[in-house]
């Protein structure tokens, strides 16, 4: 009989959402008439911009047609049309990636579980907490010792590291899910030493860098001196061009990064990737590989800004709504995330509760995200803008 | 610093395609003027039906609408009209999967890879030489012991199970990459049997069960009793209706099928398979679902049929050609693989260099795919109907 991973045992089973989807049909149930509004979930709801669709199709009808039918791609690493158009888009916001370092993916998700498959056991993984689940959950399901950083009030909700704690790969997001805090160039500095001392690579997660607009704030951790000799980066068009439902992202192995191997010898990370994929995926669907390159053309650019300056609107319009009700927060600027503390001291589940009975919003308990979100609830900027409006009276009207 | 997976050093370098390629381009420097007829790759060359990317497009003009407009897939295993698409579609040849046990992918690769997540470490593997490199590699990348039941001319290329073997994991694939030859029901019963009897599960790869058209070659390993108890089956649309470039696919974990844990309880490994797509898998792109799911209707069905026999016919035209001329093979019937002896006992490469040189005509050597294909050779029923004649009459001259 084959032997499981019984490491999935050890998985906490994700509640989270299924409770919150529970509590919202029995209150639903109880009060049909409620005007509910959710925000609570990280899914975009504006469509994708005109010319990225035009793009998608154009695409499928070359799929239609013999002469211009495109099957297996060569190398699964993505076609170097869209490869070469995001180390442009690197390229626009003053980072150098080259397009040999980029491997396109079906969404960051994905190679975010799928990178633990190149380590090893026996390695110590650093995650900040509170923090997005699959971190976790990935390097528990490969029986890792998972550490974690506090990120909580006293450093803004941006852990930064403890120079006594040693670990061999650390997990960053900036903008964070589920805090909204970004690290500026000087704390990643702090981090890129810190994972050098320790021979350790970072796995950043760039997913909401098209949220930051503050000089200072790095929108790729390339930005930073030193980076590309330690970190993984990977980033998604789920937030930056509404790709939640279309599956499309990308990961950089800088050629720089080597690891040593038991023998001593250097092994760039690069190969050990490349081969993982080569076994394990067969690259993007050429059409969405298509709509994707679009949007990194300056029509793209400017139609999907506009996507994301309506969800800056938003996350501003919560966010002075709790400056002026006096309620503390963190993110809402260079993110869509708000990360606010409950009033009264309520806990996480208590305030949901609260606020869904009250107010008839829902949010999402900071406790599901780890033992430091307990106390904190996390709002998305990426509803409609009136019901996000709708929201923020109500809240005036309960907390004022 | 962290440990790699040291696994991927025991890994063979894959140089099977590099190698072709490499001996493809120095010959074609010699002899610039060559008309090279390529029969190795088994990517499919024609565009997809029209039906299809008709139902692409509508999918993608939904994304630019706000109120149609699809995000984050809620469960991750596929829309339901895409599930139903597939149950039904297994019902249209008599065997009955329920949409609930079905969950979409981006191609039977990855599933196929990520599948041995699900599975711990001290597991034996058993695999059909010569097999998909796949099976081998993602097992070896996990730590696995690998062991190998010979397909050879004794059995037709179709291993059939040593009793005094034990094994916890069984890959098989039919009809068969690379031989091309398939197993009849009674045959498959035999591994059902041999599987209850070990306590093995089945990974059953039906990527080319489109190709079947004879009665008692069975197109599912659920069409035989008791399968649903030991058995995964992973499908594709990739040779079904050309979605190679498109990424699409199917797995069926039955809910029948449970393994014990260490505890003795029994873990259905529908819900860890669930557990490990839901934190490393975001679902396959909307438009994509509905290209595919467009397959599958009754429009959809005549088209790519019709795809499928275009194919069909050039592998009876090698087929043909090889009985003529006496050489002995499998595959070619039920299959788009021609699995032939080479002439003149040459070796693989030996025939691989004398069929390019003599006949401009490109295969892939047998040895590739194991030691049981040394001395064998894979032609592929996917390329254009004119250069396939082409091909057999320059194997007559050469042969004949």
């Amino acid at each position: 009989m084959p032997k499981l991973n019984e490491n999935f045992f050890k998985l906490e089973k994700n509640y989270l959402f299924i409770n919150i989807a529970k509590k919202i049909k029995a209150f639903t149930a109880e009060h049909p008439e409620a005007d509910i509004i959710r925000m609570g979930i990280g899914d975009v709801t504006l469509p994708i911009a005109q010319c990225v669709i035009d793009a998608m199709k154009k695409g499928a009808d070359e799929m239609a047609v013999k002469e211009t039918f495109k099957g297996y791609e060569d190398s699964g690493a993505g076609y170097d049309f869209l490869r070469e158009a995001v180390s442009g888009y690197y390229k626009s916001f003053g980072v150098d990636v080259p397009a040999q370092d980029i491997r396109i993916n079906d969404g960051a998700k994905a190679d975010c579980g799928n990178i633990v498959d190149i380590f090893g056991s026996g390695n110590t993984v650093l995650v900040t907490d509170p923090a997005y689940p699959v971190y976790v959950d990935t390097n528990i399901m490969s029986g890792r010792n998972v550490i974690f950083a506090d990120s909580d009030e006293s450093n803004g909700f941006a852990a930064m590291p403890d120079e006594s704690v040693h670990c061999d790969l650390i997990y960053l997001c900036s903008p964070n899910n589920p805090t909204g805090s970004v690290y500026t160039a000087e704390q990643l500095k702090v981090w890129i030493d810190y994972a050098k001392k320790n021979d350790a690579v970072i796995i950043y997660d760039a997913a909401y860098e098209a949220f930051i607009t503050e000089e200072g704030i790095p929108r790729s951790i390339y930005a930073i001196e030193g980076a590309k000799e330690c970190a993984i980066e990977m980033c998604s068009l789920s937030k930056t061009a509404g790709f939640t439902g279309m599956r499309c992202g990308y990961t950089v192995v800088p050629h720089e990064l080597t690891v040593k191997n038991s023998k001593g010898e250097d092994v760039h990370l690069a190969d050990l990737w490349g081969r993982r994929q080569g076994s394990k995926f067969n690259g993007v669907s050429y059409p969405v590989q298509c709509a994707a390159a679009a949007v990194f053309s300056e029509e793209g650019q400017r139609q999907t800004r506009e996507n994301i300056h309506y969800y800056q609107r938003n996350a501003k319009l919560i966010a002075d709504t709790l400056d002026e009700l006096g309620i503390r927060y963190t993110g809402g600027r260079n993110s869509p995330y708000i990360w606010m503390k409950c009033p009264n001291n309520m806990g996480s589940w208590e305030f949901f509760d609260y606020l869904l009975e009250n107010a008839n919003v829902v949010g999402t308990p900071g406790a599901g995200f780890g033992k430091n979100g307990e106390g904190w609830f996390r709002l998305t900027a990426f509803g409609d803008k009136d019901k996000t409006a709708e929201a923020m009276e109500r809240f005036k009207k309960l907390f004022g």
